[in-house]
């Protein structure tokens, strides 16, 4: 069974226990809170479908991990269903914070209902993320159960640190290279790494598997992140058309942009000018940075951080389809649209 | 050894815990993050110091709870830390949802740091919370843990909601009666009921007791929630010099107002014709409300929920002298400034 399979039996069986959750954790009689979580997670209102639910990709992998763990991925459900409302309440909040009137191609919750709704809709998913989890108890046991919850909260105290440097990052203009990692490490790979590492807790895998899995899912997300920041800049989004949506032009401090600073070449001359990067200067900023050497050392260090991801998910899957399902996860995250 | 006493002993045990817990979960690499949550909390920054800390009568409740359910209350303190930075997690996003300048007579999160910053504080306390409850396993026990962070999960879960309610109802001018009880059961029972069970789960109290903590702690919530509804048109503050801050003037949906426009007297024929209530008109309608019987049958309610409160107490506490200082606490918080 390769990959594409996989995911179209887990698919109907992940929205089946988001929308278990949904149901039994939102009293009835707070019907317009529901209305708004079933908005956000796709499920109704203009646009509604699969394209408006995303990918599910956390829940994927947390599910391939528990099969590759050699346990039942089913009952992984609740873990797998717990990731995605903790990533949708992490939009929701970033939405607002970001000033993004757009999610998946649809109006964000906060454009829809305004900021103080959308804050609290926010945190009412992140309220329901800790006892979906705690479903474990049912289909694996209380101990498993305590071990992801656990696993998932201290994820989602590193996710906010993430968010809080990439905040601060927002009014800075140069910042040495060391200041990335920290970003990222929260922003992207922690809960990756809870992911994978839930998929293990809920096959009661022995702890040097969970703490494999943790490794591959924090490797993964570090990997992930250095590709999308190349995407923000040298994807066809920002080079063509939609140049405006650069990284570039919205003044992220992606790991070209830090690395290109270091270099203090012409990329890093125009940048410390201080005027913000028009959407007409984008090639020629881009073509600096490759000149300069920065789209191959960020490559460098994704294709370190892949094969340290290949190198960590060797030691913890067990040598079955869903092991091989979930090498092909990871080639394909790692090569989209490159 | 009464009230104040036992008052006295916890502070600086409860203050330890939850700087543990914001020294152990927060890591120091997140510096700017910790001085937000350290501000909040009262402990630095301009103005800190107790008064900026507020009474901690939450964790007041759950170590009274513990005690009166024949635990050792130090053995509660990760519960009563879980709840204080629930509550204050809560307060930081209120404080936006309300656009508020002020907590504690100083300036608020986001007065202070922005809107982004303060939302993903907000969060990154949210995250805490469970976490802090989480050590209970260290003091009590696994399962003890495990009940503790469901209950503090589904306090918030009602939080969020009965918040949801409050804030839809901002731009309602009428609603019915009904309207309010979903409403405060969220947003204030709710965690109040969690404090007194959490006192019982830490002390490994049987079901029984914890069901009646739990009723105990509910109606608490609704006769204090009543009484500030109370205090917010005929307090000191609301009446005299502040005028402005009366209840009658932000338009909360309060139970007197609800029940001024259920009698349909001269107070509702005023607050229908949709013209926002003046802070000289506040002595007017407040009179018309109490000649129309509105501020007794809304000190009766209180009174109703008061008596319940009582009654669960003396199922739930042993007649130890934490059980008589909790009826002592309920005494005074629903007393106070009346």
């Amino acid at each position: 069974m390769d990959l594409k399979m996989w995911m179209m039996e887990f698919r109907p069986a992940v929205e089946e226990e988001l929308q278990r959750a949904w149901r039994e954790l939102v009293p009835e009689q707070y019907d317009g809170l529901r209305t708004m979580m079933a908005y956000h997670l796709g499920w109704v209102g203009e646009g509604s479908g699969p394209e408006a639910q995303g990918k599910r990709i956390r829940p994927v992998l947390v599910l391939l991990a528990a099969a590759a763990s050699g346990g039942d991925w089913r009952a992984a459900l609740p873990a797998a269903a717990g990731v995605e409302l903790l990533h949708n309440f992490s939009l929701i909040h970033d939405d607002i914070e970001d000033r993004s009137d757009l999610r998946r191609g649809r109006p964000t919750v906060w454009k829809k209902w305004g900021v103080p709704q959308a804050i609290n809709t926010g945190d009412a998913m992140f309220s329901m993320a800790p006892l979906a989890v705690m479903r474990l108890q049912e289909t694996v046991g209380e101990q498993a159960a305590f071990a992801g919850v656990k696993r998932l909260m201290q994820a989602c105290m590193e996710l906010t640190a993430g968010q809080y440097l990439d905040i601060s990052y927002e009014t800075e203009r140069s910042l040495p290279m060391t200041a990335y990692w920290p970003m990222v490490q929260g922003k992207t790979a922690a809960l990756l790494s809870a992911c994978a590492e839930l998929g293990a807790i809920a096959a009661q895998a022995d702890a040097a598997r969970r703490a494999a899995f943790a490794r591959f899912g924090n490797a993964l997300g570090l990997a992930f992140q250095i590709l999308d920041d190349v995407l923000g800049i040298w994807g066809d989004a920002a080079l063509t058309g939609k140049s405006a949506e650069s990284d570039l032009v919205t003044g992220k401090k992606t790991l070209p942009v830090l690395l290109g600073l270091q270099q203090g070449g012409r990329f890093a001359q125009r940048w410390m000018t201080g005027v913000p990067v028009q959407p007409e200067e984008v090639v020629q900023l881009s073509t600096w940075l490759e000149e300069e050497g920065v789209l191959a050392a960020t490559l460098a260090e994704a294709d370190r951080y892949t094969r340290e991801a290949q190198a960590f998910l060797q030691d913890a899957a067990l040598p079955n389809e869903a092991g091989a399902a979930l090498r092909q996860l990871a080639d394909e995250l790692l090569k989209r649209n490159r």
